[in-house]
């Protein structure tokens, strides 16, 4: 998906919610365990439920991989239902990988040709040569980590390197490789003026923003902050809306957080 | 694996080699894609060759997931082939993982759990709560990237951050952490003379070594700067073993390199 698609889903659809699939076998409704499948299943009824709210769905690969093999079928099956069903969404792995450049590149492989996901999440830490094979991939996505929503985003990410903190540096850096133009980044939402100065440095990007809801950041402030002419922003939940229920009603309740989010977001839209 | 049991393998063996398997189709001998697996066929015979001179195999885990489920259980089965068969060797599961604290929890199920390695390589920019997870479990060992051979450490790794390079900065505060008694390190084999520094702060941990050999650091150099009373060092060398030959040969290639790295390590061992 190009980034106009992207750019012209969230007008025609008045939302920029990105669902996280971060799919939990203890947490799901628990009739669906007696399916042959039941995170397939359970994303399949999510997203039939969402799909008109939501722009984008995410799953995390870490809940995937827990359950082995079994897992990475359930993903597979997801984002096989997603392009073939809904291929006007836009797919954002959830991997946060990063090696050295030929081993990127087999990551790239994974994710953008054998399970065909629009865009995959990457780490930073190893640099340029870690992250630009990724790049390479034409109408294809590399959401690198900037500022992430935790707790342990303060350990390294906002310190001081030669006078700036450690997030804007990757972020400047970043902006000097090679088709840097098919780069968006994650950045919390817990510090909705943090926004103000990442602008200032990626005026044009898309951001993948997690953190609005349970972990406490607001979604008007970080618009406020966070929105350019183009939107700009994709704005993560997962919990919240994949969790609102766990009984026979999970469907209905999971469509309806999402419908909130997506009127506030119409709101915002104007 | 104990940490003790590691080191008592080093001294039986005298050998301190981890053999990375970085299985890439076009590269392997072309008569194996005859094979159901031949991932899985390949690392059993390079395995099978040289388990007597190495302590520890390295999948990526990026080789495996570029070819899809097919991949997933190639490593499955590779793991499952050394744990039954050569229980005496420490794995280590080369995946870079790294989220937020209930996802690193998801992750270090796969790995330790699920797939039941002794150890992963994690990513540090997320901070304390993406790798605590992975330390909570006992006798399984988390390697942290540290500083990589890569061309891109230079990038972020080695800014300045009040007044030292950020690779110490999370050296110092990984040590923090709740357990980090089961953390050890990658530390890339390029720069040497980095090793003095980083052994003031982590004296005691291992160190598992990339870019010997291909990537241009000296054994020699490795050892005299960075190794410590209970040895402290794995050394990973993946292609230069693997791809010594992509003939029918590739099985006797591959352990005439490893033993000659074997032998050199007993010679440096005394």
């Amino acid at each position: 998906m190009t980034t106009q698609q992207l750019i012209d889903q969230i007008r025609i659809k008045k939302s920029f919610l990105a669902v996280g699939l971060d799919v939990d076998l203890n947490k799901i409704p628990q009739h669906l365990l007696e399916q042959e499948d039941p995170i397939f299943e359970f994303n399949k009824a999510i997203i039939d439920a969402t799909h008109d709210l939501a722009v984008a769905y995410k799953p995390n690969t870490a809940f995937y991989e827990a359950y082995g093999i079994k897992g990475w079928m359930s993903l597979q099956k997801t984002i096989n239902y997603i392009n073939s069903t809904y291929p006007d969404i836009f797919t954002i792995a959830d991997a946060k990988r990063g090696d050295i450049g030929n081993t990127s590149s087999m990551y790239a492989k994974a994710f953008f040709e054998d399970l065909n996901f629009d865009s995959v999440t990457v780490a930073p830490y190893m640099g340029k040569d870690s992250v630009e094979p990724f790049l390479a991939f034409e109408n294809k996505h590399t959401i690198m980590l900037a500022l992430t929503s935790n707790e342990g985003a303060f350990d390294f990410q906002t310190l001081n390197v030669d006078g700036k903190e450690l997030y804007k540096q990757v972020l400047e850096t970043s902006k000097t490789w090679k088709n840097s133009e098919n780069l968006m980044y994650v950045v919390g939402a817990t510090k909705a003026e943090y926004f103000t100065e990442i602008r200032k440095i990626v005026p044009d990007s898309f951001l993948l923003v997690p953190g609005v809801g349970a972990q406490g950041g607001s979604l008007s402030e970080v618009c406020k902050y966070g929105m350019n002419a183009n939107v700009g922003l994709l704005i993560n939940s997962s919990r919240a809306i994949i969790y609102a229920s766990n009984g026979t009603d999970f469907v209905e309740k999971a469509r309806a957080e999402a419908l909130n989010m997506q009127q506030e977001m119409a709101a915002i839209l104007g």
